[in-house]
């Protein structure tokens, strides 16, 4: 890229969050090519003057923002005659950006970033994103940036038209570690409000008078507001899943190994996350961990004291 | 107590939560009559107009209303001839009203009560508080109150001037055990923040920028507002005590095992909070567990890998 040319921008997978990020850059600068491994999800976007690539070789652009649910799926891209790198290699585009805005493993993306740059002078910017598909919509994301500083910088304008929040953390793996910290937090909450439920249900407590009791002191909670609901009806069809919090998981615990730290709540978050995916139940929401505890309390009940 | 006459109230215990809440009575109901063991304390209500008794006998009256740290230095205000119980039986207050605000264990305080109204004809309420110093002070409290239904009905008058959400949960105990289901998410709350920032702090991260971000989605919470400059400053002095949390914990796993349900996250929260107080650190405020697992990091870090 040079000063005078707007580098060329693609975005990278239309799923849930990628679609309506793609629709926010496309109102912050009509030049973007996108692609998704079903084309079907691009029509809208076409529709609003996106152009759609046949494959990430033809979408290979200066900058290229990656929308995928691990870094397996943003590695699987690079390769071969359709891959990234044969795309940068035949546009003559020597020094690429390529944007990793899934929650993925701190380490991984580190070793990964550092692999790519000595390799292929690709910068690899890790930046996680939170906010949900309501952030996303509004461009209202929180957006949390790893790796080169200078890239991160020129990187701004764009990472403002999907969020409001957009800050610098550091080296590469510093956004993913960022969003770890987050999801500790998020993971925890949605457990303790689980037990707390289900310990309200074991003596018979009103559970809607008990939600909101607890959002009138100091457990209140984004989490509680939003989902609440989930615990009164018992449904916890959909959302944010069980299996995707499990892969958090494994990566903060993964990051904490690495920090030399250990996170005795988070490890025991994981292990009920584990047994609820091994119950099969891992597409539920992440609040359904409340059905493991509760499955936990018939086997006691039934087990002798 | 009769219509025609209204009943006289006391209020027992003028620590940093009873103060305020005698202050708000008195606007309320300018005839009260306050006990504290220490007795300099009741002189700024007396200055207001409180009447201050020289012995929970004298301060007996047809409700009383106790804010005491647990349920033993409630029982011990209860024998001998200072005690309530002769100072019931000289004024002749045959169903007088014992309302217990501190919180204390939802199974110990039920079988208080059961044995309190059998053997002395004393209806007791568990009514614990949420909100903290200011929301006793500005009369904003959440109060929610186990035992006889027609009793916690006819308190409500009393509750409101003191509490801006009063919710009757059920028969004895269950108001504490609200307040416990409150409690787990708490302490887990605490701890869960705790984890993020140690696991920030180990990867170098900017602890500032990491509570904005945190605060700008799903891991938004009223402890993160209210206390997140605690992990900042590293200042965890003073404040709710780990102390007091240990507590809460115990009546937690009590009630939990009492329901037939398991809680392990509360277990993990509970050993971590044990830990802490066993470190001679349970004066400082709970969000200090964040030094315990500071202090584990360290010990990981020496012990060879």
């Amino acid at each position: 890229m040079t000063e005078t040319t707007r580098p060329s921008l693609a975005l990278l997978g239309l799923g849930p969050m990628g679609g309506p990020m793609a629709r926010r850059l496309l109102d912050f600068d009509g030049d973007l090519t996108i692609w998704n491994r079903t084309s079907a999800k691009a029509k809208p976007l076409v529709a609003l003057g996106a152009r759609a690539a046949a494959s990430p070789a033809e979408a290979a652009s200066d900058i290229v923002l990656t929308v995928l649910p691990d870094l397996e799926q943003v590695e699987s891209l690079l390769p071969g005659q359709a891959g990234l790198l044969a795309g940068w290699a035949a546009k003559g585009i020597v020094r690429p950006v390529l944007v990793i805005h899934g929650t993925v493993s701190p380490t991984a993306v580190a070793a990964f970033a550092e692999r790519l740059f000595s390799a292929h002078g690709v910068t690899v910017l890790d930046a996680p994103v939170s906010g949900g598909t309501v952030g996303a919509e509004t461009g209202s994301l929180s957006i949390m940036v790893g790796g080169d500083e200078e890239a991160a910088k020129s990187m701004e304008p764009v990472f403002r038209a999907m969020g409001t929040t957009v800050r610098y953390m550091g080296l590469s793996g510093s956004g993913a570690l960022a969003k770890a910290c987050n999801q500790v937090v998020v993971a925890a909450t949605v457990t303790a409000l689980s037990e707390a439920m289900l310990l309200a249900r074991s003596g018979g407590l009103d559970l809607a008078v008990m939600l909101e009791l607890l959002q009138g002191g100091l457990a209140d909670s984004a989490v509680l507001r939003q989902k609440g609901h989930r615990w009164l009806s018992s449904d916890f069809a959909g959302g944010g899943s069980a299996q995707n919090q499990l892969k958090d998981l494994g990566f903060i615990l993964d990051a904490a190994t690495k920090g030399g730290v250990e996170l005795p709540l988070s490890r025991t978050v994981t292990a009920l996350f584990d047994e609820m995916v091994a119950q099969g139940e891992g597409a539920l929401d992440h609040t359904g961990i409340h059905r493991t505890l509760a499955l936990r309390a018939q086997d006691y009940l039934q087990s002798p004291r």
